[in-house]
């Protein structure tokens, strides 16, 4: 049956948002074919729709199985929907062997695929409509050399099964964190002034974007639940479900953050006490309706005796009886209970130094390990103290091993520049994910972390451009890549980026588009690293807001965010031989290397050591000469990227020309005010001059 | 004619704001005799209407003149009401001496009286009815000893003509600044949520509190004018007249803050020029409509070309330019136009350290002495930066003798404790106003205002107490009596205070409670001095708010106040020889004495001066041990504050005691802090321990 090749015309084509990584030039290849959809249901109706769409713009054609005697140039087809035929089975017994990544029982589960090319027919097998989905935009990036006769069968697993992206995005604008809590890209996707704001439209085409990165998830409010946001546990549910139904055709399940002390501000009950009757009852009755409204619903995400929200500490009891409870209520549904380990002292007193906020998660968790149901994910922020821009890997992620954990990333750039500064983490991420906790042997973050998953923090918003600065759009689609498989290249996926964003709509030569773009992006985390706080000692940004250099910003506050420079050395003392000891949370090796002065790697160094200015790193440099030489490079580094922006005038939309040019204007002034602040600073204590003999004021 | 006894309520007796310095038994020695009121008018009346009320509460009479055969014990008598009789014809006589103070020729002026005692009557002699009123409060003030026989016949006048609370009250709340602007004691007496608050009581008994301590005028909005308040001058001039209303029985007139582009914002103009012939038509329209309302408007206060208020500049005019135009305008009503000299470049680069902020007024306006209008009145803050603890007194006092000058002091504590401090202010402001800046010989700071007046930024709101903590009224009260008589004795003035507020409402020992609180309050400032930024170098206020202690907190801003601070020495090189220069705009003595480092005076060393840190003070001590000394002693002088003031428990209005107990534990919290931060800022800096091993972290 051939379906109309005329389809639903996307919303990105008619709107004022970007087509970030879908662009309709990115389906030429696929457009331009002969295509048959096999399978049914929602998302397979999905995949009919884009491949419609494309080849209506292309020039290709469309047919909706059955009949199986099409000549067509790429088969689609889905197990679900019965028995496939010819070039399918083929492809099929042809997947049989080992797989390449996923498992190797010879099924590809709920989101898997296997890709084959067979008697010059590109096939996309999938046991689920999910999994035709995520092979769809496979063959998408592919671009035409999903159509090459060479191509041998590949099985497509995520390794990851939960790819999430957290919105701190409040529904009523907050006194002091406003519509989004660290939000840099305008306003919520899904919230205004108190209320839902009903674009299906624009979430269909956000939900379009994320399945084409391989995200599965999206929380919808903020960690921090305030009083209009718990509501939208039972009273504003009906919001909630009309975002799952605009996400549903991409495969997007959503997930609520909900306030531990619910039971008693929506249900009247004179307790929250996880270990209470009632308490129990509410949660499953308030969690029935969820489901019974939503049947598809993710589950839930708390932020408990975190920053002043309430949890279990109020009745004597401790976070496993909390995430336990809320698990309880989810798991007969299906869903989840995301408990996050973001939990220390936030009033601490300056002058202790015994204590220590990097411990804090560890000491906390790690004595809870055996004490989580097997349904909680107990979320993990990736290092000890908040999203810096180098910190060492949270050794909660080695001690607990009876835990199912996931790691927490943030995509919207708090401490990285807020997207006015470029700064592509793909780098960053995929270095914690690689990262193996007990030596080169074991196993490594990636693996800790599969049962549990990988979490962003999104960094989405109503820009036009979705993320504020253009280029930023590269983080949201990393953390998609990299959850769906963490041993990608991040080079390798900012190409996909490169290829599938720019390529396919630059009025210039495509090549210096992508030399460009990557001359600019690859090592723009470590440029952005260098013109910051030096060796992993962190924060030094302005209180509040974050943005901008204050080097004794955070030095004299309750937040245990310190750096301890005086007029000979600086650095936190995390040692167990002389300091607060956090180094013994790590295993072997790490908790050697940490400890050692010699070993630790220069990049981490003041985080892990407290070190007199002329301490010699493994680069052969002073401390003192390092922290000129990165800010000067690093400055040198933004003036370089700014140049070869220029250089894509013309190549580009002026519209997005513009806006990056901008902004790397804005990173440029901060990156300078940075070095200058830092240098002085430590000029000033240090009493070092450069050896250089450049200017420090 | 006897007067009825019982005359209105006061406000203060059935409300719930407190009575601060005028309570209903600080009249019992005035109102417990017979009492002979003569003169008429609005202020006469109030005079008669507030010894009603003393009499009908303390068993004393009164009679409205004629006749004069009365028995009175105290004559207050209006000379304007026609010839006096009897006692005050015999003390007018024994008046026409030569003046004690005020002028010599016989005249009393507006607001000047006559107090002498004769043949046991006492009288209270004034031209005008303004000096009865003020003449009622000083009897008042005297108590039982205004009919002492002894008493010498005495004139008073008031040193200055103008004696001004700015209020920095927003009408609309303004989403940074708030409803008060730099406020501490709640909301606005005059405005909420964008309207005004028409609570005529509070206001006629906040004029009263205002006259009662000498001071004549307000502003009723802020200098920051926002869109609401620019049309006070217009279509809300409603609201102002309804103000004056309220406040004219007490002698106190409206003053308004203006935008100086009016013209353009209200008015339609293309130009906001002040040599334009449109502008200067609508200036003169718009204020020949005010005083059509208000017939007794003060005039007009203007912040122009100042932190992004518009102004002249714009027009390649200068601040005479402007200044003139609007005294122009006023002059034919009797008006006058206060211009504010507080202008300086807010966007400085902290690298240049040529440029220095605290020559900006004298920089700007000096070079203009001669080209004010004389009925314009320059208004110049005490010191160069703003507002300080510790600053030198501006140079613009010294350099233009040809203009009228007025002195802004601040009573609302921004930088002294924000009223949860106590920080008497009298001494410090006493201190500037004798300040000679010609030497010893020469004028005081009092003499070079003389013509122009002290205007004090107020500090009340609509808190109980009128000034959130209640010994904040002290300073309420101090720059009324300052203004008008700056020879007062701080301590003086402090003591009439303390006997006028709290005397004769103690449940306890009245001797105890005044000794307590002279205890508390004498030394205040100087104990905030000690415990805050160190030897007149200024700032070290977290940004933003200036509230407690964050030693680098402006060190990399824009604003222009920095401490320079390394590990060799601290503080700001303003010297001709080596620095900004800045010395050389004060006249001789000072321009040498400032220069020295040998002579400057140690409290201002720091605001004059870059010293190592081992420099030693006309003390004896070294700066770094000054530094820690003085901070271990400010905050042990407000642990003893707290112990002094939990010994009057029992001796005053629980809720008084309650309150100001509560600000001194936040007191001694934030000045513990200030000492640790500053304390281990400096020693992380020199290295330098302390000579007393006192703890230092």
């Amino acid at each position: 049956m051939s379906v109309p090749v005329t389809g639903r015309a996307s919303a990105a084509e008619k709107s004022t948002w970007h087509a970030a990584w879908l662009p309709s030039a990115a389906f030429r290849a696929l457009g331009a074919r002969d295509v048959l959809v096999h399978g049914d249901g929602t998302l397979v109706d999905t995949v009919l729709d884009e491949v419609t769409r494309a080849c209506a713009r292309h020039g290709g054609r469309v047919w909706h199985s059955p009949p199986w005697d099409v000549d067509a140039d790429l088969v689609l087809a889905s197990r679900t929907a019965g028995p496939v035929a010819n070039a399918a089975a083929e492809a099929a017994r042809l997947g049989a062997t080992p797989a390449v990544d996923g498992t190797g029982d010879g099924s590809l589960g709920e989101e898997g695929f296997l890709l084959a090319r067979v008697d010059g027919v590109t096939v996309v097998l999938a046991d689920a409509p999910a999994g035709l989905l995520y092979g769809l935009f496979h063959v998408v990036r592919l671009g035409a050399a999903a159509f090459d006769d060479d191509r041998p069968p590949r099985r497509h697993q995520p390794a990851l099964a939960r790819r999430i992206l957290d919105h701190w995005d409040n529904v009523a604008v907050h006194p002091v964190s406003g519509q989004v809590e660290r939000g840099y890209a305008g306003g919520s996707v899904f919230w205004r002034d108190g209320a839902a704001r009903r674009e299906p439209e624009r979430l269909r085409d956000y939900g379009r974007l994320l399945a084409a990165c391989g995200v599965n998830a999206v929380t919808v409010n903020n960690v921090n639940v305030h009083d209009t946001e718990a509501r939208l546990l039972t009273d504003r549910l009906g919001d909630v479900a009309e975002i799952a139904d605009a996400l549903r055709p991409y495969g997007i399940r959503v997930h609520l953050s909900v306030t531990f002390a619910a039971p008693m501000v929506l249900g009247g009950l004179p307790t929250a006490d996880p270990l209470d009757g009632r308490v129990r009852a509410w949660w499953a009755e308030a969690t029935g309706r969820v489901y019974r409204r939503i049947p598809d619903f993710g589950g839930y995400l708390v932020k408990a005796d975190s920053e002043g929200r309430p949890g279990p500490f109020a009745y004597g009891r401790d976070h496993a009886d909390g995430a336990n409870l809320l698990a309880g209520a989810l798991a007969p549904h299906g869903g989840v209970v995301r408990w996050r380990a973001f939990v220390y002292d936030h009033r601490q007193d300056w002058r202790d130094r015994s204590t220590d906020r990097a411990r804090a998660a560890h000491d906390h968790f790690a004595p809870l390990d055996g004490r989580f149901r097997d349904d909680v994910v107990l979320q993990v922020k990736f290092g000890p103290l908040d999203f810096q821009t180098r910190e060492p890997v949270s050794p909660v992620l080695a001690a607990m091993p009876a835990t199912r954990l996931a790691l927490e990333v943030q995509a919207t750039q708090e401490y990285t520049g807020q997207q006015r500064h470029v700064c592509h983490l793909g780098p960053w991420w995929s270095e914690v994910l690689r990262f193996a906790p007990w030596g080169p042997a074991g196993d490594t973050v990636a693996d800790v972390v599969a049962a549990g998953g990988l979490v962003a923090v999104a960094n989405v918003g109503d820009d036009p451009f979705w993320t504020g600065h253009p280029l930023a759009q590269a983080n949201l689609y990393a953390a998609g890549r990299l959850a769906w498989d963490p041993r990608l290249d991040p080079g390798a996926i900012l190409d996909e980026w490169i290829e599938l964003t720019w390529l396919p709509v630059t009025t210039g030569d495509p090549e210096l588009v992508r030399r460009t773009l990557h001359a600019i992006m690859d090592d723009s985390w470590r440029t952005y690293e260098r013109y910051t706080a030096p060796l992993g000692v962190g924060f030094m940004v302005r209180p509040g807001h974050h943005y901008g250099p204050d080097v004794d910003g955070y030095e004299y506050t309750p937040w245990g965010t310190y750096h301890f420079a005086d007029r000979d050395g600086v650095g936190v003392d995390r040692t167990r031989a002389t300091g607060t000891g956090f180094t013994g949370q790590y295993p072997s090796p790490w908790s050697e290397v940490y400890e050692s002065r010699r070993r630790c790697p220069d990049e981490l160094l003041l985080f892990f050591h407290h070190v007199p200015y002329g301490h010699v790193l493994h680069s052969g440099r002073t401390v003192i000469q390092h922290i000129y030489d990165t800010h000067f490079a690093g400055v040198a580094e933004v003036a370089a990227m700014r140049e070869r922006w220029r250089s894509l005038a013309g190549a580009l939309d002026p519209a997005v020309h513009d806006r990056v040019a901008e902004r790397l204007d804005e990173q440029f002034r901060c990156a300078v005010e940075w070095r200058d602040q830092v240098n002085t600073y430590f000029f000033r204590k240090s009493g070092v001059p450069d050896a250089h003999g450049r200017r420090i004021h």
